[in-house]
This record gives C-alpha cells, structure tokens and sequence, in this order.
C-alpha cells in the first residue's frame, strides 16, 4: 500500500523578472513547509519569474532550460530535506518559449509539463502550447498528474490524468479576478468528478495592473475541502494525501442500495469521435 | 438570429406509481408556466411515475413506450399552450426499460433521450443503459440537448452536447442528499467550462425513505445564476434563454489583454485516445 503524504500548497507572491530574489523566498518556504512535515511543496505558476511580461523578449530573457539553473539550485534544497516540489517557471527550448512546470526531486529533475492549454494573457501570449502528452509520474506510490491555470478549465485535462492513474492533481495557477469561478466551483467539481485529490496553488500579489486572487484550496476525493485560502494573502496549505482515498472509485450509500463509481460507469463507447476531433460538427 | 426563450423548471414532488395524479399536476404547473410567457417547460427525472421501485416488475408495470398515452396527453396542453414540455418517464421497448426524457411540442414527440449513465439507484437498478447517442434538437432555432441526473457527473455528457452545438443543457433530476455537491458546484461548472445555459431540474418530496433535495438552478453561460431555488420545496423558475448568449465563446477582458474561447481552444490532438477507451490505462 503506498504510504499518505504531506502536501503544501504556497500560495505566495514574486517579484516580476527577478529570478535570483524569487528562488530565495522559494527556499525560504520549502523550509518552512518542510519543517511541518511537507513531502510534496507545490507552487504557484511561473513563480520563478513571474507572468506579466510584455513582450516576447523580455518573457525570454527570464526564460531558463528545463533542467537548468533553477533546478540546480531547487535539487540541492530538496535533497537536504528529503523532499519533492513543482514549480512554475517559463522555460527556453531553442527559440521556442513555454510555460513550464518542473517536478524536482533530491536526484534533480523528475520530469517536467508544459501548459497545453494557453489563454491570451501575460507571458501566455508569447508562448508555444505545450507539445507533449498529460503523463502521471510515480513519486514512491504517489501518482502525480501536472495541469496549469487555464487546463482546469477544461475537464480533458484531468479526465485524462485520472484515465492514466493520477492519485494527485496539482494546479499551478496565476488567477485574475476574472478566474473567481475556478477555485469557487470548478477546482472542487474537478476532485469530485475524478473522484481524485486536486490541489489548486494560486499567485497572490500584483504585476502591472493584473491582480492575483490567491483562494488556494486542496480538495479530497470526495469533493471534501481539505485546506482552503479564503483571501488573497500569503499562505501555505498543509493537507494529507492518501492514494488508497483516491483509488477506491466505487461508493456505497444506503447499505447498497445506492452505489456509484464515476470512474467505472463511463460510457467511453457513447461519447463519439467528437471529444478528440478538432471542429466542431 | 434565433430569439430568446423563456425557459421554466419545475420543480415539484410526485406519487410513485399514480400516473394520472402526475399528469394531472404537470398539466396544471404547464399552465401555470405558459401563464408566465415560458415557451419550453422542465420537469424532474421520472416525474410521471416517480422513481423508487423495489422490483423491475413494479418499475415495468408504470412504464410506458415513447411515444405514448402520456405522450398523447401532454401534446394537446402543448398545441393549446403553443409551448413545448421535457419530462421524465420510465419506457418500455419491448422487454427492455429506460430511464427516459421525452421532448413534446404541439406535433407531438419531438425526440427522446435515454440514460446513458446509470447509478445503482431506485429504478436506474432495473433499467437498460442508453443506447442511442447524445443528439441536440432545433426548437424553431434553440439547440436543445439533454441529460438526465447522474449523466451530470461526468463532463463527457455535456461535452459532447456543446461540440454538437447545443445552447441549452436540461438536467431533469432525482437527486437525493448524497448529490448535493452536483447542485452547489457540478452544475455551475457545466455552463461555465462550456459556455451553455444548463438547466438543472431536481425533484422535491420523498419516496420510500429517499429525500430528494431540491435546489433547482438556471445557469447561464457565464456561470451566472439566473434562477436559483435554495430549499426542497415545490416551486418553478424562470430565466430568459437567449441562444445568440450560447454561441459568443469567445470572451474578451481588460481591452482585449486578456482573451479566450473555452470551447476552441480546446486541444483534442492532445487527449489522445483514452477518453474514448474502455479499459483504464
């Protein structure tokens, strides 16, 4: 039976371009979710770096290989303290720019996503939509699924996640005002639906003009909220994750009289090539 | 362009079993909502017969094929009303039972709707999973599709409506006290990750010691409330559906430094084919 993990979620600001000031506030609170048990210490999308930039050029300039520097530095901390983190950061591969997170580990770089997914705001507007498939990765029996910010809005994103075992979702997000329905509604219909844990990180703090709402929560399986951030200030979100909790499908209500598994009772063969296809019939 | 709609949900209790006491009540609350200028009338999962059976036998002997006698009844309300009606019923084809919505108009039987998605729940213990696609319906230029109750755990259901164009989502349901997530959070998810009006239409009463819970809700596709009910008690909600709403996906913040479009971009080359697939990976 793989064993329960400490989550922290760091719903935290940074400093717009200024890499060297955000990997020390990082270290800062690895420490201190460390030092309340945390095994896993997710944060916010591109924390590294921050978001709004505005243009392709200066999103490039703050942009790093994925593994690079930031990982270097992130390892070494993890390894003192036997712990893994995901991060956000906008990550260079040749000309072409992507809004990445990286999963790290006390060996280095575990693996890495790059946002499917991508709205026209901030550094979004410059990057390239991420080009390789949903994966769940193995952290000594915790199955890990990656989505970022705007992936939440679409429920292949953690449909096929779940498909593919993830016992845990993590979502990286920058949400503006205009977002407030995710983590009000969408983050705890995406855990329910999935019957998985998610856990939303979110920005708090400014950049030109676009403000970061925080309301940072970590949902159970059973669409239980766990740990939530009710404002738009600095906080870290400690929650336990099971994988037994969320690899036991199947509920019964009733004495048996009323029994679901939102996993098992899909249609797969009813819904058509439509979900793949790239029109619209 | 189509014109708006005015929409009504009935939510209301029922007598297992008491066929023309239903119609009798539907016939009246049909009045009572045509009464009000609403063209097209929801009515809960099963509400002709009610739902919780304790045998297939005692389910089969209230079920009737589609079209049929309620069909026939409820067709002449909907020439003299000039309105068009959805309503739950179990059907018999053959052998077989479904758990079924039939859309009726003035003509008669318009389409209808076979659940797909079946919990171990009241007579969905006894019936045939759906086996005709999810279609949507041109009501004089409203695209209509339909889901019933526990169809509106899975996102695939209403997904696969809006690639098919619907406007409007109708969720007739028997939700008991263990649903209560899908009218706090599920429902609102649905408009909103497809910008669609959806319509969800709860029973109220109790049947056999299941309590069905109410909160009936109109959302339109912003994510906006439009019609709310906040108790188990019998009442009807109004909203105005205006398809042209439904069709602007894209949606355009902060003087256009923000965009997206839910629906295009959307990325089905990067789902592969596990959404479609039986088995889990």
């Amino acid at each position: 039976m793989p064993r329960p993990w400490k989550l922290a979620a760091v719903q935290m600001d940074c400093h717009l371009g200024d890499i060297p000031f955000n990997l020390h506030q990082m270290t800062a609170r690895l420490r201190e979710a460390a030092n309340e048990g945390a095994k896993l210490v997710v944060f916010p999308e591109c924390i590294l770096c921050g978001y709004c930039f505005e243009s392709r050029d200066e999103a490039f300039a703050h942009a790093e290989p994925v593994p690079g520097p930031s990982v270097e530095v992130l390892m070494l901390t993890c390894r003192e303290l036997e712990i893994y983190t995901v991060y956000g950061l906008l990550e260079r591969d040749g000309d072409r720019l992507f809004n990445t997170l990286a999963l790290v580990g006390p060996e280095g770089l575990i693996a890495s996503y790059r946002k499917i997914h991508l709205p026209f705001l901030g550094a979004d507007r410059f990057t390239t939509p991420g080009d390789r498939p949903f994966a769940v990765h193995d952290l000594n029996g915790l199955k890990l699924g990656m989505n970022i910010c705007y992936d939440g809005s679409f429920p292949e994103s953690a449909r096929v996640l779940t498909l593919l075992g993830a016992d845990l979702i993590v979502l990286p997000t920058n949400w503006p005002p205009e977002a407030r329905l995710n983590p009000l509604h969408v983050v705890l219909t995406r855990a329910f639906e999935n019957r998985v844990y998610y856990a939303a990180v979110n920005r708090v703090g400014e950049e030109r003009g676009v403000r970061f709402i925080g309301l940072s929560r970590i949902v159970a399986p059973d669409g239980t909220l766990l740990a939530v951030s009710e404002s738009d200030q600095a906080e870290i979100l400690f929650a336990e994750i099971d994988p037994t909790q969320a690899r036991r499908k199947r509920i019964v209500h009733a004495a048996g009289k009323y029994e679901l598994d939102r996993i098992a009772d899909r249609r797969p063969e009813m819904y058509g090539p439509l979900l793949q296809r790239e029109e619209r019939a």
